[in-house]
């Protein structure tokens, strides 16, 4: 296995983009531990995200997370961001911390709360403008707790009512991208429970929304690569977040609990990518890579670096797959004969080449170990010294002295 | 709680329509266990169907699966099952069972596959025709058991291109039912996977297509009054297979493994048949409430009755379901009032209200001791005796001498 | 159905320990909403516990807590509880909000953590003396997220080392109850995952040790009064945390989202304590029924009240199931004879008995409405306040000014 | 990556066990597809267990399951096998097939049954002294479908009862394997459950019964490698019954689904046969590794050798783990670095050792294509012809005149 023209072009051509919020402390709800060097800010966020492009080439942008990285002045962000070769990418509103949304944001049965909810998020189209975003990244906590607590069709209503609202004030050039999620924080309905659902309200709505994978949203045993190849085919696959889960939404490192699901997910947008269908081609090849995940005991900056390779490997393992062989068995019928051209790519052991990139692309070989074996954690750890946990469940509390 | 005349006339109007299937043997792929007195012929099943609707009132109507079920004169099979007061249900075509049929029917990557499947779609329409039948129900079992087997998006485009060709020869007033399935017998990838691709079909097709709902085809943790509710609001919900399940597929009888979910399920449709809004409402109350179980253990027409005795008690509930009261802890925020409005209605014991219910229609007020204490299962146990069992894996094989 | 002197003196007796964690506030990883009134201090807890135990009569008693709960004098602690009535329930250490458990506590790496946790096990076990709280609750969040993150054996040897020396401190008459939890905060492998791990290190360890089943500690489709009923069998199931889910350790109110299964696990216990094998009737008899919950969207004590009677109707419907009709049913083979045995108690409304024992009880007899009428709830949130919410995912923080 | 010398000598002693059962026909409940050439007689299958064995040189022995493959002369098969350079392995009782074990067969509520299946059970003892067999593997299809159907403690007593008369009948240096699953055929309570039952069972009867693991018999979520550890922990791991899975007991070729958690596994097993504990090692060293497929859709021999290759390619894999390394960086809380080291393995390219490894056993170096392009399938497809399939549910039948 060489490293050919079309290869390498394509292999350059990867990118995935990391979130700010990975780069700062993040837990479970027992728990937030904390991690030294930590990012304290979005401008340590972005300075992490630098190194971690630094190393990696292909990781050449941050989604940001309003109001977690909110500032006064978006130009200085993005100029900031541009001065270490960073692009602003996908910007997310949050609609799940303040205390109103505590039966749901745009879905909340309070009109007022909706409005809030909608406004936050019609802001962040504003600051999608201001730092060239081209993604609007939605996820909502919203849903009930208790059969009976709401009326899911009347949620629904006002589900597709704020999505309309949002994507007809979106720019020309810019998209929506709906995420679903199967449960968590909501615990009895989630309002965008599937893809399904993300893909009825997006169709109903219009052209500039399309549906967000989590790889951590389904249901045990969904077949995500499915979801990929239907969303690619009718032209609704927007982007992804990536990471990885055995349980839940464990929000682990993409890659590590099944490559193989990764694999196959990277083999269907290869092959969309090549479909010589117009609209199933461009939807591929305009598909948002985006990291998602919470790193609770990993140290940050190395835990993204994995992350970013991890894809890398998947991605040019996917490219290996005689597409030519694969259709020929396919078509005979050959069960196994097609199973193993594609496994046949999955067994392959594409680091030599991958390193072989990087000396294309006059980067270290061994991005982790160049990480590990320079000062940049270290300078990290002592200037941002260690945040004090915080989150999960209740720390002891003062006593009162009324006992 | 008495028996209002609104309850009277709900309760009246309810329909169950029992499968053919359901009254002959049945098993898994380990064992079919012969029942004493299971019916044998398409014949004997419409005279325990009969037995069903004598003793419920609300079983009219019986499914056929072709070819288990066919006949030379449909015309004399419809004129059989009126004899008996019944009405011939949904034609539900067989692309399973052939040889050819290994790598998958409508999808099958064989050209000649499809064609024999899609003609024998095409004959259950004229069945149809001939029998009175509103309903085309169609399962697929196609999919495929290992990555790289066949091509997602291939295979969906064969899908697509049979569903049209169908949809388009259905006579007007009639419909076709699209069922989905997260997998058995396929391991891998179900064509048909989950709701979401049937609607995404049904959308694409036309306005004779519509999305059935099997209980047993979810993932775990699945919210299925919420795929009710949102199918409802789209216009989109034809029908149900009714049947209980823990696991996966497993086809017990509807109502047993968990009788709350089961209720909220008619709770859905209890309000979407009294919305305010014509699609939802019409849609509502339009659709095909089935049951598909397999039977492998228990006496098949107890079974049934147990059955259509289960969605009755369900749906009795739902209607007693406060509405207002629900309505406005709602919108009050009101989660735990909410929830409990809900709950009251299920809690509550609607048996003596059924009698009475029965007592209205002249009908025994205990249908299954009426079936036990009755000749029935007796006198066909034996007349049609015991078949012998087959099915599931193979048994003892004459040996060879060669050895 | 009557209030038999049998029934009554059952129903009396039944015992359900509320914990003082679910009357403060909790939440999500994505965020703790603040109830109004919600309690500060282990005295407004039990303030809180007492109106539960004033309205029901069956909540005598309050798990604690520690350090959440820890006070300087238990003594006052525990006169404080039995002049409002309560006695203080299981003790519960906290061995997972330390920065120094990133890695585990007892099956941590680190000598030093293992030790720094296992002194907390034995301090607590000081506290149960105090309190005379005659069961130690041990919940672990140890276990790790990456395959090879930690070697599996060697932390399965050291857990099993702590157990047994906080097993050889327990005083005479008292047990531990060593729970067990599938994931989370755990995403790969978690060191007592399952009631099997659970159970064969209560065997090696010593009599004292039983085990703890959590309702929402199970894997999807698990048959959890199949475990209940095979640990009572082996005498080994030492007690409860109770509540509902639909997904993972969703910690709803119990009984909320499959009353059913409630049912059956308390038909389970229910048979198990009228057996004539001594082990299996005296286990049946000393099970701790302990709620344990995570209120994130509801009023608490309205929570906690729901959930106590939730468990006094499963209880009352299983209490009237007609076991030889059941063993006659079983013995026969009649599969839905016997099932319809069960059934019928289940469909049984016993609201009716309940409000007539609580007239035996000289308790409102509607202990919600009786709540939701009064000024508890209305005082306490003026007295406490709304606590600011803090938990969950970070809040944004304040932007550093080198941008 | 060389073929070191300690390399060689554990490669050259890994053993896979192949089932007599994978060679004929098999398939779901709705159909039995028929396979060219598939093996007719216990003869036909020993012909092809013989050219997997050829081809592999690591599948020297064969699983009978009775009464499947039940012949006269027991001496004859022996030595039949013999001939063919293969050994009789696991003999596997069936007592799921018979009408009488509707209701089960040990836990059955009937007596006569239960004696019926203990007798077979008996009767597989002594084809084990005959055929020189070490392991009796027991599967039982025993449990209930509908709550309340039989008494769950009851059943347990019986399923303890008939093992332990088992187990004393077992001769000197044999054992019993007991296998547990989740579910089906049963879908309410299955007897055996999971591993905690097997293993609660083991350990109660005596020292030659220990857990037999199917990877395909565990709820969404569970991880496997770590049921692994600790019953290899405990001494009570006697073997596993290889196959792959999506969703439920799915039958696939073992390491086809998620090949890292096959990886896993083996990992767990080449970790603990190098243990100091006396215990551990030598119940890893007597692990009987048993494949468990039902093919479907594939041809037969070739499904079987891509199994045992699938689990060549993953033991190899564990081999190359560096355990010092791995030690070093869990013991160092390194998390990440602990995971690169498993996984460092994991993406080896094994194949180029595997093919140095067949060229010292003077094997092919591709056991796939030296099969494909032998005549061998060519000429049994001729000898043996397609056997029509069967199985699955009813096809159609005759109709009778009487309409």
């Amino acid at each position: 296995m060489t490293l050919t023209p079309d290869l390498l072009q394509a292999l350059l051509s990867q990118r995935i983009e990391t979130p700010s919020w990975g780069y700062g402390n993040s837990g479970t709800r027992f728990k937030t531990f904390a991690a030294p060097g930590a990012a304290r800010t979005v401008w340590e966020k972005l300075d992490d995200a630098a190194e971690v492009q630094r190393l990696t080439g292909i990781a050449p942008s941050v989604a940001l997370h309003i109001p977690w990285d909110e500032v006064d002045d978006y130009a200085a962000l993005k100029r900031y961001a541009a001065e270490r070769g960073l692009e602003i990418g996908a910007i997310n509103p949050n609609v799940f911390q303040d205390d109103g949304y505590k039966l749901g944001s745009v879905c909340s049965p309070d009109e007022e709360t909706r409005e809030q909810a909608i406004a936050h998020l019609l802001d962040c189209v504003q600051i999608m403008k201001q730092t060239g975003s081209r993604d609007l990244s939605l996820w909502f906590a919203d849903g009930t707790n208790y059969a009976g607590q709401d009326d899911l069709r009347s949620r629904k209503h006002r589900m597709r009512a704020a999505l309309k609202r949002v994507h007809d004030a979106l720019p020309e050039g810019t998209r929506m991208l709906v995420e679903y999620k199967l449960f968590e924080p909501a615990f009895y309905a989630t309002d965008l429970f599937d893809w399904g659902a993300a893909y009825a309200h997006c169709l109903a709505i219009g052209t500039k929304a399309q549906v967000l994978v989590d790889l951590g949203h389904h249901a045990q045993g969904v077949n995500i690569e499915q979801i990929v190849a239907f969303l690619l085919d009718e032209g609704r696959l927007g982007g992804f977040h990536f990471n990885a889960r055995r349980y839940a939404d464990d929000d682990l490192i993409v890659g590590t609990s099944n490559p193989f699901e990764l694999f196959c997910i990277y083999a269907e947008l290869v092959s969309a990518a090549a479909s010589s269908d117009d609209l199933t081609r461009s939807t591929a090849q305009n598909v948002a890579y985006m990291i998602d995940q919470s790193h609770n005991i990993e140290p940050k900056v190395e835990a993204m670096l994995q992350s970013v390779l991890n894809c890398q490997e998947a991605y040019a393992k996917a490219l290996l797959i005689d597409r030519d062989l694969l259709r020929e068995a396919q078509v005979a019928g050959d069960v196994l004969g097609a199973h193993r051209v594609l496994t046949d790519a999955f067994k392959t052991d594409v680091r030599p080449l991958l390193m072989e990139l990087r000396a294309e692309q006059a980067l270290n070989p061994d991005p982790i170990k160049a990480h590990r074996s320079s000062s940049y954690q270290a300078r990290v750890a002592q200037e941002r010294g260690t945040q004090s946990g915080g989150g999960g469940y209740p720390v002891k509390e003062k006593v009162m002295s009324d006992g």
